[in-house]
């Protein structure tokens, strides 16, 4: 690996879809002033129900593009399937910088909080199926019971969250959309946590592996028992990303008062990207420009 | 067009996924004694977010599967996006056979039904996109509304629908779940007659644009304000297709005690297939086999 030569290092991120932003989101906040690139393969989602092999070559495409087109001096894959089915093949794909995926923070980071041993996970159907959360928790002497949530990322790709889940000002009354949302929350954390009890688990922690459910993090929060920490792993990788830059660059970057340097690109129609993304990452996300990345 | 030279015609069925076994149920409860051929092209779904070109191209492989392969004397799409933009490719590719889509049979239906002449149509995102209802409606003199209601796929997926929706033989208490999908039901229909109001239309009929909402029959029904006619495009096009047989076999076929003689094909895992789709078709899948229809 490479010894970056840089103090403004580019920090490339890659997702099959716009999910992807909260990472970025989690980023930005801990290095604002790092550049960013941003590409969601918009095109070819959803990778879940893809071979390996072609989440491989699909990943693998993306990943050059932002090492060698855009000059990216860190990866990180804000995709839970492409970070369990192909992370090792995206390494190989740019082998000249660092490679940071989403599971393995996450399990990391549900060591460090748990005191029971005991994890729970919730993510999408694909991501579940491939266990490569349990894979990982179990590396770090941890039991994990995975659970797939198919309603959440439809919930939140309608909107039907509280605004002061978007971390807007001010709290309006709950509409009956985001009840509708809680509801659903309550009864999938109630299935995992009695099936949990029923195998002799006492879960403190539970894992939220699906980039979209941060947006989720205040009303899963009123729902979990008392007791429980919540891993976000868009945080958790973020996390490890500076943990890298701290390593590369003797300290880790400043916050500055300027805006961050932002570039996106998508694979497919921008509308959607540009619509919903900017209530992923916080801030408007303009300016998106398609690119081909073939076949 | 060939005259069919047969007694017990060969129906192909064609969708994306297994939704449309809503329209082969509808099918076998009109013609029991027919053979049927359903193909699934699960590997390549969702259809939805792929361009006009690609999903012709999809779709006149199955099509030429189902009658080159299968020996379907007529074809059945029971894809709402493939019918509202394929249906022309198709018929092209299999020139010998006749081609029924979804959307002309529900809007014809609608047109049957409806004093008012304002009909509200609710149907999935990429459905509504291609306003392929609201221009069926308007050849027949109608004003259609149209609402995507992206949640109500994952719903019927998720089995989140009351024993009595599925038919089941004794109606269970409400479970927490099927609450859950009554009030999702009621929001989007809410928006959608609100919305309607305050166009000036009068609608007093609702368009199923999509083959997993007759599952949702029995609820929307409920949610319904009075004197609203459903048209379910599964029945639709059954119906459609059986004034096609009466025609050219002289009489309707007549039911037998038998059962119907069912070919399943899917393109990609058959486990979701079988398990889900047998509640789509009121009966057990079985026997799904694997094909290949190439890239």
């Amino acid at each position: 690996m490479t010894e970056p030569s840089f103090t403004t290092p580019t920090i490339g991120v890659f997702d099959s879809g716009f999910g992807g932003l909260t990472v970025l989101r989690a980023l930005i906040a801990r290095a604002p002033q790092a550049r960013y690139a941003f590409i969601g393969d918009t095109a070819r989602l959803p990778y879940g129900s893809k071979s390996r092999r072609t989440i491989a070559r699909y990943a693998a495409q993306s990943a050059r593009f932002l090492v060698e087109e855009q000059g990216a001096d860190y990866l990180v894959i804000a995709c839970n399937t492409a970070s369990a089915l192909a992370l090792e093949d995206i390494k190989e794909a740019v082998p000249s910088v660092p490679v940071i995926g989403v599971i393995e923070p996450g399990a990391e980071a549900a060591h460090r909080a748990s005191k029971t041993r005991d994890v729970l996970v919730i993510a999408t159907d694909a991501t579940v199926h491939s266990h490569a959360y349990a894979a990982a928790c179990q590396t770090h002497g941890l039991r994990a019971l995975e659970k797939a949530c198919p309603l959440l990322v439809p919930l939140v790709e309608e909107g039907w969250v509280t605004p002061s889940i978007l971390n807007e000002p001010v709290a309006a009354p709950v509409q009956p959309q985001a009840a509708v949302t809680a509801e659903v929350v309550r009864i999938y954390l109630d299935e995992l946590t009695t099936q949990a009890a029923s195998q002799g688990m006492k879960p403190d922690t539970l894992v939220l592996g699906c980039t979209h459910y941060p947006l989720l993090k205040p009303v899963i929060e009123r729902v979990l028992p008392p007791g429980f920490t919540i891993i976000d792993s868009a945080e958790s990788s973020a996390d490890k990303l500076v943990m890298h830059l701290s390593r590369d660059l003797g300290a880790p970057p400043k916050p500055t008062p300027e805006d961050p340097i932002l570039r996106f690109f998508a694979t497919d129609s921008v509308e959607k990207f540009e619509r919903l993304g900017s209530r992923f990452l916080g801030r408007p996300v303009i300016n998106v420009q398609l690119v081909d990345l073939g076949g």
